[in-house]
């Protein structure tokens, strides 16, 4: 079994939902079939959104503290629980050869269905970054999928509402925004949501969505169980 | 802002209620607020209980590397969120001068309210080896506290029960166990109960205890962000 190294405190509470499905979803019935973790989560590293915008100083640096103390302790799986941090991924990738990266969009998408021919029709749904950055199209194309991508005008606006309401536990309202944003984009067409961003997860189960809704931390857990464990 | 490090994986869930606890008790709005964690959780550490009895290998080599690999990835402060392993605390902190290693019992019995010159009336719930190895009873000498310990024969049984009960998810069981133990301690004069094991707090809200509940992990984690945040 190899140790699995987590690049998280991106928030603290993504790592630690992270981690719990982490551990939920290992078929473990004591403490030594369970994975070895190592987990640096520095809360300092500088703001992603803020350096994305170019208003603050790069978290490339300490990313790459965090991925090398996880691999000198002996992780060889990496994993990074937060979407926005993966604008850093290839420069990170590149200075931690020894472990195995694993991608959280590419772990997304492998989980949605292939459209037999016909191109997918997905949706993603996450903070104004995550979905501006291209993390998700570039992990497409990478994958070689063929999707067609639906997004709406006015869309992102119930999504970040949702997401504002989860962080301020107000779960009628964002319960209420998602559904709206999810109804239009399965008006539109999409068939399958991808949830990209920590907190929509936590108001999946309370939304008539119509739609395959992915959970993109709960498939990076399991493909990192799946490549810690197969060894 | 002190680094915390955090030897886990014993279990995975008594490591992920530590964390979470440590999190929501930060009094922090955004990450950055948030104290810096380095968490090794060697699930493969030898058995403790086994260790204990003499039937196993002994965990401390494993447990001192995984303190030294928390140090050289910058902890200052140490915790173990695990009652049984503090059995090796004292080696444990020899091998690592170079940060402070809080004890997870020191920090439940500091939690208790003292007694105006009168004994603290005090129980100790947990497994049978928490109990039997009197980490809790040394750290009373320790901290110089006046305690009246309260043991009755026949309540580690239901004890015992309400434990692997809470593990099994059978959560009426466990209710039904530890309410029978804090009966017949709260009969036998307990004023304070200390739940040092981590699957009793799971139901120390279903109880009707008529004593002060102390949790040991909760004030391992409140001691934690002291010791990291006042600085």
């Amino acid at each position: 079994m190899k140790t699995l190294g987590i690049i998280g405190g991106m928030g603290p509470l993504a790592t630690h939902d992270f981690y719990r499905k982490l551990i939920e979803l290992t078929p473990a019935a004591e403490d030594a079939q369970h994975i070895p973790v190592v987990m640096v989560a520095n809360t300092l590293i500088p703001n992603r959104i803020a350096a994305w915008e170019g208003r603050g100083p790069s978290p490339l640096p300490a990313l790459i503290t965090a991925a090398r103390q996880c691999v000198e302790s002996g992780a060889r799986v990496l994993a990074m629980p937060c979407n926005t941090a993966h604008f850093w991924f290839e420069d990170m990738a590149r200075a931690v050869p020894q472990a195995r990266f694993l991608h959280i969009a590419d772990e997304a998408l492998r989980a949605c269905p292939r459209g037999d021919g016909l191109p997918l029709r997905l949706a993603l749904t996450g903070t104004h970054a995550t979905v501006a950055m291209g993390l998700y199209q570039s992990a497409a194309v990478r994958l070689g999928m063929n999707v067609q991508w639906i997004d709406v005008t006015g869309v992102q606006a119930s999504v970040t509402a949702a997401i504002a309401s989860v962080k301020a536990g107000r779960i009628e309202r964002a319960v209420a925004e998602y559904q709206r944003a999810l109804d239009v984009l399965r008006s539109a067409g999409a068939k399958t949501v991808v949830m990209g961003c920590t907190e929509l997860p936590v108001i999946a189960g309370s939304v008539r969505s119509g739609v395959l809704l992915i959970d993109a931390t709960e498939t990076l857990a399991r493909a990192c169980i799946a490549a810690c464990m197969n060894d």
